[in-house]
Parts: structure tokens; C-alpha cells; sequence
């Protein structure tokens, strides 16, 4: 190994449900990884800080820490506050900075980003989408949101995106169910995100049979985000990872009913016998978001002087 | 004027019924500008050239040509169809390719892109967004399109953006009515182009009194598409173009419809107290399109050795 992969990198993955602290190299490898739940901002930061701590001791002193964390984040550069966790229903964690906390404590240099551009970044990277700059991470678990690279750029603008508050049409089988987002009530989140699924059919979607109407209505609702997706950013691929996608035969569902929702519109071979190479399971497996955060950490190295 | 400024360059709007052909200089003023109707594709590019040639003729040699055209077009650098218009329903123009045309006819570099993504380019050049990087440039009339910037350059990806074809929820009192879209039916270009508002109430905006459900409905609609244009692309900045955005009072109507369909969750003040500044008319009036081109085309001498 020559000098530049024996640097170390800190990597944070800042969960709603849990937090992942690693160490990586400049090749991409994670080195070592430990995983805490996320509970209040005070007892979280103080286990992330130790955890760190003890894996500087035995891996050796970081060059940059790259933070992937769960918004909505104050990205805007120019802000006093950039990198603070925005209004959340999260108990507790709104004005929350864990990258000005990490710079605090460490005297390092540190980045940030959504948990989802994170992800987008780490496919890109070292995953499923090395060969194209312009490409949408989407997440299906206790939430739904959306990274997106444009030209091989994070977006952020105003924000970052939010795509898990844009709204379907509603499936004929799901006319009641009023959705859970507490914004939106029913928007993606709030109809397709595991906490939506549980709610309308008392079950998570592993344990419900292959013609409970719960499969189609979720491929259904995930397929519209999707063309939504291919209507407004262009994407060149969509990654689908996240707890809700680890059930594999959802992803052939999607793709066959995206296509009824494009339309025929957009007459490319990408949508249309390629599809199964537009729409297409992470790379990294649920490492997207970690290595995506150690990319961050290793990009605020290329940037420096 | 030095020399840069007396440089001149070829911008050329091509529009679904117009076309406007143009010379400006590199200060990115229009020196000239013809239009003539468009018909089939022979007549109206053997009408661009002659109006280019005379044009040519008067003010000097040409430097460089920029397109903005209607759409879909084949926008992937690597195709060999670079240029060309796809599938349409326009009679006859499936596979007209004005930029070879006018690259052959010249010999000059000829660039091209979206009339949307164009007019998004010369607002931030010129007109409401060159302090901002991240911007939609929406136009409302025969069709609804848009174009994007993100980081500053134009989105593009597989094609490029679509967002006529996204899907509204349907307004309380617009249940019945189809949409125009030959495609989708009651996407946002089916319900609430010109010609949706012809087909719906068969008068066109202007004509309807204050009080017609047609401005409420009109409003609703492109209100939704501005929310979820900020949660997809997550832009600093959305303009409001074409013909139907000609109706003053529409503006203010769709800035107290958004805030009521972004439901509070984006908490930046551009969003609330600033909303007039963030939901805006065009700097360049009806210029945004063909200024937009001459921003293409000076952007290819910018990349010219």
C-alpha cells in the first residue's frame, strides 16, 4: 500500500434509528465500523465522539471526517449554521450540528451531507452507478427521501431535495387509508414508507403473502416516484435501496409499473427494454451511505490546497 | 465597443409555432430578430437559413450559432443523433435535426438544448437569477415545460427534464374534465396549458371573468407543480414564463396556493415571507428563450480553445 491509502478517514452515518462510526482509507475500504442507537443529541454525540476517539487510537489520526446524516440539514454554505439538523419531528435533534460538534472536538476538517446525497455520492463512487454523473439514490425505510448527483454535482439549492413529500395519485385498492406523514398525511412517506405499510396492513410487508393487494399497492406508489423522479431530474439510473427494498421481488414490480406510468413518453431503450438497468438495487448493499460519507471525507481532501 | 462585443453570434428560438431567428454580440444583446411561423420541417429551416444568410449579410460574419428548440430532443453528447427532435406529435419534425442542418449549411460550431432549459440559462445570464446557481425556468402556454440549473449547469441526464408530464392531485372542482396530454391525459400539460384552459371552459384566460373556478383551478395547478418542483430539484428560485403566465394576477394566486401545498415542511423563509421574490415573472420578459440561445452560443466560444 503506498502512503496516500494508509491516510484515515472518519466516516459517520447519523441515523434516526441508529448512528455508524467508521474509519476508512483513501481506496474506499471501510476499516472498521461500530453501530449505536439514536437516542437524545447530548448522550448520542457523546457516544460518537468516544467511539471515534477509541478507533483514532488503534487505526491512527484521521485526515477529515465526512458526516452522512438525517435531515432536513442547512446546507447553504454562506449560513452561520450550515450543517445543522432543521425543524424534525425527531425529539430533541432539531439545531443539532454533529459536524460542527465533530470539528469541535477533533480540530479536523469536516463535511456534510444529507444521508441520501451521501448514498447517491457512495453509488457513484464505488457502485452501481461509477459510469454515469447524473443519477438518483432513493431510500424506502422508516422514511422515504432521495439523493441526487447532477453532472456528478450533489443537489442542494434552496435545500436538498425532499422527495419523499412529493405526492402520487392514489392507488384504486387505497382510497382510506389517510397515510402517516405528519406534514402531508399522504404523500410517498407517508403512503409507501415502512411506518405507512404497518399502519394500513398491520404487518411489514415480509410476512404478508405474495397477493396481499399490500405488494401491489407499494409497487405502485414506489413506480409513480420513480417516473416523478425521470420527469423532473433526468436521471440516468435510480438506485432503490433502503429496509423496504431488501424484499426482492419488489423491485421487478416497480419497473414493470413505472413503465406504465411513463407513458410512453420518453422514448428511450433505458426505460423501456433496458429497464432492468434504470431502475436496479444499490451496489454497495447497505454500505451506500457509510462509504458515501467516507467519499465526503475524502473529497474535503482533494479540495484542500 | 472592443473588440469581444463586435463579435457576432446566430440564436435561434424554435418554438411549435414560431420560430425567431436572431444576431447578438457577446455583451449578450440581440442585435437583430425575425420570426416567421413554423411549418413543416423543409419550408421552416430553408426559411431559418435564408433569414440567417440575409441577417449574416447586414451585421458580419457569425462566430457561433445557438438553438433553443422544442422538444424532446436527443441531447446525449455521445449519441450520433446529437441534436435531433424525437418522437413528437408535431407532424413531420420526429427526427429533424435543426443544429446539424445549420452546422452543415455554416460550417460553424452550432450548439443546442431545450427552449426551457435555455431560457433557464439566459434568466440566470441576464435576467431574475444571476445571483443564484440552482433555478427552474417553468413555461405555462401551448405546452407546459421546463428547464433546470443545478450547480450552474443545465440538467440534462437521460434527456432532459419533462416536468409538463408530472401528475397534479385533480382540483375539487376539475373531476370531470380529461386533460389534453395525448400521453398522460390529466398530467399538468393535459390540465393546464393553453389549450386545457381552451378545452375546459372554452374561453382562453383572459377572456374569464375574475371570479371563473378557471383562475382557482388554473392557479391550483401550477402552485403544485412549483412544490413539487422545490421538494424534487429543490431550486433557489422558480420563473414563471409563456403565454399564459401573461395574466398578471395569476402569479400571486399560485404563491398562496404553494405555500399552502408545500404544508410548512420546507421551514426557509424564501418559502414564506419571501415568497414574492421566490416565485417570480422573467427578468427578460418574452426574451428569456432567444437570449437563452445566445448564452448557448457564447458558451461554445467560452469552450474554444
Amino acid at each position: 500500500m503506498g502512503g496516500q491509502t494508509q491516510r484515515r478517514f472518519g466516516a459517520i452515518e447519523a441515523g434516526g434509528t441508529k448512528f455508524v462510526c467508521a474509519i476508512g482509507d483513501a481506496s474506499g475500504r471501510i476499516l472498521t465500523e461500530t453501530r449505536f442507537p439514536t437516542t437524545d443529541p447530548a448522550t448520542t454525540l457523546g457516544a460518537l465522539v468516544a467511539c471515534l476517539r477509541r478507533q483514532e487510537a488503534e487505526w491512527g489520526p484521521l485526515a477529515a471526517i465526512g458526516v452522512a446524516a438525517f435531515g432536513p440539514l442547512d446546507l447553504n454554505p454562506a449560513s452561520p449554521h450550515h450543517g445543522r439538523i432543521l425543524d424534525t419531528p425527531k425529539a430533541g435533534w432539531t439545531g443539532t450540528n454533529i459536524a460542527a460538534a465533530l470539528a469541535r472536538e477533533f480540530a479536523l476538517p469536516v463535511a456534510i451531507d444529507t444521508d441520501v446525497n451521501a448514498a447517491a455520492l457512495g453509488e457513484h463512487r464505488w457502485g452501481a452507478c461509477q459510469d454515469i454523473e447524473d443519477l438518483v439514490y432513493v431510500t424506502v425505510g422508516t422514511g422515504i427521501g432521495g439523493g441526487a448527483l447532477v453532472s456528478g454535482q450533489r443537489v442542494h439549492g434552496l435545500m436538498h431535495p425532499e422527495i419523499g413529500h412529493l405526492l402520487p395519485r392514489r392507488h384504486p385498492l387505497d382510497t382510506e387509508f389517510r397515510g402517516v406523514c405528519p406534514f402531508h398525511g399522504d404523500c410517498f412517506e407517508g403512503l409507501a414508507s415502512g411506518p405507512a405499510i404497518l399502519a394500513r396492513s398491520g404487518a411489514s410487508l415480509e410476512t404478508l403473502a405474495a397477493d396481499h393487494p399490500q405488494w401491489e399497492i407499494e409497487a405502485d406508489y414506489l413506480a409513480q416516484l420513480c417516473t416523478q423522479l425521470v420527469f423532473a431530474l433526468s436521471p440516468r439510473r435510480i438506485v432503490l435501496g433502503g429496509g423496504v427494498m431488501n424484499q426482492a421481488r419488489l423491485l421487478p414490480m416497480i419497473r414493470r409499473r413505472a413503465q406504465h406510468w411513463l407513458g410512453g413518453y420518453v422514448q428511450r431503450v433505458e426505460l423501456k427494454a433496458g429497464i432492468d438497468g434504470y431502475l436496479v438495487a444499490p451496489g454497495l448493499g447497505a454500505q451506500s451511505g457509510i462509504r458515501g460519507a467516507l467519499a465526503i471525507a475524502l473529497d474535503i481532501e482533494v479540495r484542500r490546497p
